[in-house]
């Protein structure tokens, strides 16, 4: 099985990603606040490209969620902090995310036969699960406005991490071993690495540290958001045993 | 000073690079080949994107040196195997040199107020180059057919790590960050994650696996080639005390 991790949404190529499973990885914070939302039982993201469309497949009940320049969209009931995701309003809840890279990044990737929301917050998970799916694997980064984001790197780095201790077999290109190689290197330091990377001074400035802090905690959920039609949901290393 | 690692010749802008340095990076094996060359008394090394401009240029007494799919061209004195470049003949000649990927990062580097040929042959030497010139800095890897190539990360790494023991205040970037942690991850088998690398494996099957092992020291040379004109001459560090 080979794994590649891609640099930017810029540099994916949506024909590559036909007949393989796809792991979107945008940690500050898009697919961060995803994963927290179905880990706490939210039962489907819609992810949308832009404001107006979120806006215009709202149906009654439906929640609004995301951000533009990192902050909360006016009339949107959640921004984009994975914390406000822990609300007991999302429990079953259908929430329609629109964010400036992770949603792309995963619109870009629909030609997959399976498209995940991986972060450092479920990486064991999601690895467990990419490979459940018995594809090559493309882990891309979403990055920020096309540029490498080093928390994304280092994300990629740990699911690709997680994934090599389940199989042995596992052939990584180039730019995944340096990733990897980065993550091993900072894995004891992997809070500082994130309060040290340019999204992540970022946050601080705007009064976010503690978004950046829970985003740097390893394996800690065990819910992997998976596209299933147009929407986000559940998936759980148990229902491979089903 | 900030300094910023750019992953592929690809995602590399010309116009970026107004009143910046560039150090030009693509250790398996031009740059190598550049700088063993230089090293070893070549007065004036040509950098040029095609196989006929090389020959169109060709003055008497002057010699071609490059590679197509990793082979010497047809023709030519030298191939791209830095091993070549230790020879007598290349004492005081000039050196016209053509490669897929190394030669045309060079050319797309034009716009900068310095270039620099760098791997991890002279790394050192030519972190005390780059930072000489006082200006901005960019680290280009050059990749393979527009791909990220792990042993010019890694010599990224590696020159980005003799900058910071000379300076510092220097800014890096996220993708800087990361190669630099990859380097610092590997640097005690920095010759085993050459061979790992696609570069690496492929030079191997071609029979050059010499070439892989000689890329791999860090800092035996003192010699930095770096763009006068349309060629590239040898920086020393000494040079600085006139």
């Amino acid at each position: 099985m080979h794994v590649d991790v891609i640099p930017t949404i810029n540099e994916a190529i949506s024909d590559d990603f036909v007949q393989k499973t796809v792991v979107v990885i945008d940690v500050l914070r898009a697919t961060s606040s995803m994963a927290t939302a179905i880990e706490h039982g939210c039962s489907k993201i819609i992810p949308v490209e832009t404001v107006n469309r979120a806006r215009q497949l709202q149906a009654k009940g439906q929640m609004l969620g995301g951000e533009r320049y990192c902050k909360k969209i006016p009339g949107f009931d959640f921004g984009n902090s994975p914390i406000e995701y822990m609300n007991e309003s999302v429990r079953g809840a259908t929430i329609i995310m629109s964010t400036s890279n992770g949603t792309r990044a995963i619109q870009k990737s629909l030609k997959a036969s399976h498209v995940l929301a991986g972060c450092i917050l479920n990486a064991s998970a999601c690895a467990r699960a990419a490979l459940a799916f018995e594809k090559d694997i493309r882990i891309v980064c979403a990055g920020t406005q096309d540029q490498f984001s080093l928390e994304d790197g280092l994300g990629a780095g740990l699911i690709l991490h997680e994934m090599m201790a389940l199989r042995a077999d596992l052939e990584v290109g180039d730019f995944g071993q340096a990733m990897h190689s980065a993550f091993l290197h900072v894995r004891d330091g992997l809070e500082e690495a994130l309060f040290r990377c340019k999204n992540g001074r970022k946050l601080v400035r705007l009064g976010m540290a503690e978004d950046v802090a829970f985003c740097a905690r390893p394996n800690v959920f065990e819910a992997v958001p998976v596209m299933r039609g147009d929407a986000l949901v559940a998936w759980r290393p148990a229902a491979t045993a089903n």
